[in-house]
C-alpha cells in the first residue's frame, strides 16, 4: 500500500532507533550491517533473546510506549537473573504498518528505560508482518560467575524480590470491569506491574557473589521455581503467607483461588533466588540499598520436590504451575 | 489446543536447539536464564540481527530445513560485510503450533550451516504466534577494523561477489511455471540460490583489510551500493555487461527487463565492496582461495552519483532500485 508519507526503512530508523548507539563501548551503532563494540577487558558476557507477540505477550491495544519498555525489561530481567550488569541490545521489530505516533511512543518506552540502565540498543531490523518484537541483550559479568539454575544447596534460604501475582490480578480484575471494585490508584498500580515492569537488574548485580542459584519470574512461582530444583537437584518448602502480596492484591483479596494468581500468575519478572543462611545479612543490606524488598519465601530441602505450606498444612500445588506456550 | 504429544517449552528445546551450544567459548549454553560466554581477549565484537516472517520472507510452504539455514545464513551474510568471524547466534523463533517433522527439519538446516561457520547457537526463546523467525549473530574482528559503508574512495574497484539475480529469476519463472522453459536442474540451481545462500564469510575474513567499504546485497545491488555511496559521499560507474550472471540466468536471459533482476532483484546475498585498484591481484588470489567468484563490476566516481552503463550508452537506474519493506 502506497502511503502519502511513507518513509524508507533507513529514515524510520534514523529518526527512532538511532539515540545514544555511541559510546566508549560502541564503536558502529545502527546504520551499518553491524554494529561493532568493545567488551570489557577479559569479562564474561551474558547474552539472552526474549520476543513479544500481539494477540499472545500483549493486547493489540497495548500502549505502544509499555511495549517499547517491555521487551527491553524483559530481556534485562534474564541479565538480573544470571547477575550481569546490561550493555547492549538489538531489536528486531515487526509491523503490519508504519505509524509515526506508534513508533514514537514505542521508542520513547525502550530508550526511556534503557538510559535507566544504560543499555545501547546498537542495531536490529525492521520488518513488515504482524505485530511482533524480538530483542536480544548481552551484559558483562563485572568479576563473579553468573548465578545459574543449578547451584541451590539443601538448607539455602529462598528469596524472591517485590510482589508476587500483581500483573495476573490486573488481567483478572480486566476481565470483569463492571463488578470492578479495585480504586483507579490500585488499577493503575496493577496495570504498571503488567505493562512496565522494572527488571531487578540492581539486585542480580549485587547477589552475583552470594546466591548460589536464581531465576527471573517470568512463567510463575511455582514453575520457575521447580526449574531451579530441577536443575540442582533439590527440592523446596514455601511458606505460602511469607510470599510478598502488595497491598492492592490484599485489598483485592477474595479466597484461597487467589493464591494460583501469586504461586501461577506469571510474567512477575521478578528475581527468585537462593543463598546460604550465613549470607541472610548481608541481603538483607541489599534490600535497604537497592530499596528493593527482598522477603525469605522458604528453604531449599533434601528431598526432589516442592512442598507448599500454608497455616502449618501441606498445601496442593497448582493444576497449572505457570505459562507454557504450547500446552 | 490440547494435544496427545505436546511437549513442554524445555523439552522442545532439550530435544531440537541444544546441539553443540557448549565449547571452550561457552560456559553456559542453551537452558539457563541467558547464556555466558568468553570474547577473544582484547577482540572488537560485531553484532547484527535480522527476521524473517512467514508471507514476507518466505512462503507458508518454504521447507523447514531451509528456513533453518536462511535465517543464520542472512544473519552471517551481515557479520561477513564487516569482515567479522562468526561466534555465537541466538534464535527467537514464533510458530502457531509445535510440529516434530517442521522443528526436526528447521534445526536440521540451522545446525548443518552453524556447524560448517563453527557457530554456537547459544539461547533464544521459543513461542506462540505466526510463523517468524529472528536471530542475532555475534562475530569477531581478529585484528583489522570492520569493514563500514563509509570508507569508498574515488578511483576505487567495485566488485562482487558471486552472481546476481538468481533468487529474484527464481520467483519470476515460479510464478508462471506453465509456460516454463528452464530444466530441472537450473531451478534447482535457482531455488537454491534463493532459500539457501551461502553466506560469503570467507570472503568478508580475507578482504577485511583491504576493502575500504562492503555491504552485502540483501536489497538489491542499486539499493545497496547506494548505501555505500551516500555513506562514503562518493559515486560509482557500472558497467552492466561485467555483472556476474549464472548460466541459468543466461540461458533464461529475455530482454533488456531482467536486467531489473540482476540490478534490483534482491535475496542475493552476496557481497559488493571496494577496494584501491593496488589490491587487484590480491583480491584475485582471495577468490581463487576461497573458491568464490570475485567480479570487477564498476568504479568509484567523485561525482556523488551512481551511473550504469551499458554497450558504452548510460542507462537508467531501475524505478524500484531494491526492497523496501514499508513502500
Amino acid at each position: 500500500m502506497q502511503r502519502a508519507h511513507t518513509l524508507l526503512e533507513h529514515e524510520i530508523i534514523a529518526r527512532y532507533f538511532s539515540q545514544h548507539s555511541a559510546g566508549a563501548d560502541v564503536e558502529i551503532g545502527v546504520g551499518d550491517d553491524a554494529a561493532v563494540v568493545q567488551p570489557p577487558d577479559g569479562s564474561k558476557l551474558v547474552m539472552t533473546m526474549d520476543a513479544l507477540n500481539e494477540g499472545v505477550h500483549f493486547r493489540p491495544d497495548c500502549r505502544p510506549e509499555d511495549l517499547g519498555h517491555k521487551v527491553l525489561a524483559v530481556n534485562l530481567s534474564d541479565l538480573a537473573a544470571m547477575g550481569a550488569t546490561p550493555l547492549w541490545a538489538t531489536l528486531s521489530l515487526s509491523l503490519p504498518e508504519i505509524e509515526d505516533s506508534w513508533l514514537a511512543g514505542f521508542s520513547r518506552g525502550l530508550y526511556s528505560l534503557a538510559d535507566r540502565y544504560n543499555t545501547k540498543i546498537i542495531g536490529g531490523d525492521l520488518v513488515r508482518g504482524a505485530r511482533s518484537v524480538s530483542m536480544q541483550a548481552t551484559g558483562y559479568l563485572k568479576s563473579a560467575d553468573a548465578i545459574t539454575r543449578t547451584g541451590a544447596r539443601p538448607k539455602d534460604t529462598l528469596y524472591v524480590t517485590g510482589t508476587l501475582g500483581d500483573a495476573a490480578l490486573y488481567l483478572k480484575l480486566s476481565q470483569n470491569l463492571e463488578d470492578l471494585t479495585a480504586s483507579k490508584q490500585d488499577m493503575d498500580y496493577l496495570s504498571a506491574r503488567l505493562n512496565r515492569p522494572w527488571p531487578r537488574v540492581e539486585v542480580g548485580q549485587e547477589i552475583v557473589a552470594l546466591a548460589s542459584a536464581a531465576i527471573d519470574l517470568s512463567d510463575g512461582l511455582v514453575l520457575d521455581v521447580q526449574r531451579i530444583l530441577q536443575g540442582s537437584g533439590v527440592g523446596a518448602r514455601i511458606e505460602l503467607e511469607q510470599l510478598p502480596r502488595s497491598r492492592a492484591m490484599h485489598r483485592q483479596w477474595q479466597d484461597g483461588e487467589d493464591w494460583n494468581l501469586v504461586l501461577a500468575g506469571g510474567d512477575d519478572y521478578e528475581l527468585a533466588f537462593t543463598a546460604s543462611p550465613e549470607h541472610g545479612a548481608e541481603i538483607d543490606t541489599i534490600s535497604a540499598r537497592t530499596g528493593c524488598p527482598v522477603t525469605r519465601v522458604g528453604e531449599i530441602t533434601r528431598e526432589a520436590s516442592l512442598e507448599l505450606f500454608l497455616g502449618g498444612r501441606s498445601y496442593p500445588l497448582p493444576d497449572r504451575p505457570g505459562f507454557e506456550h504450547f500446552v
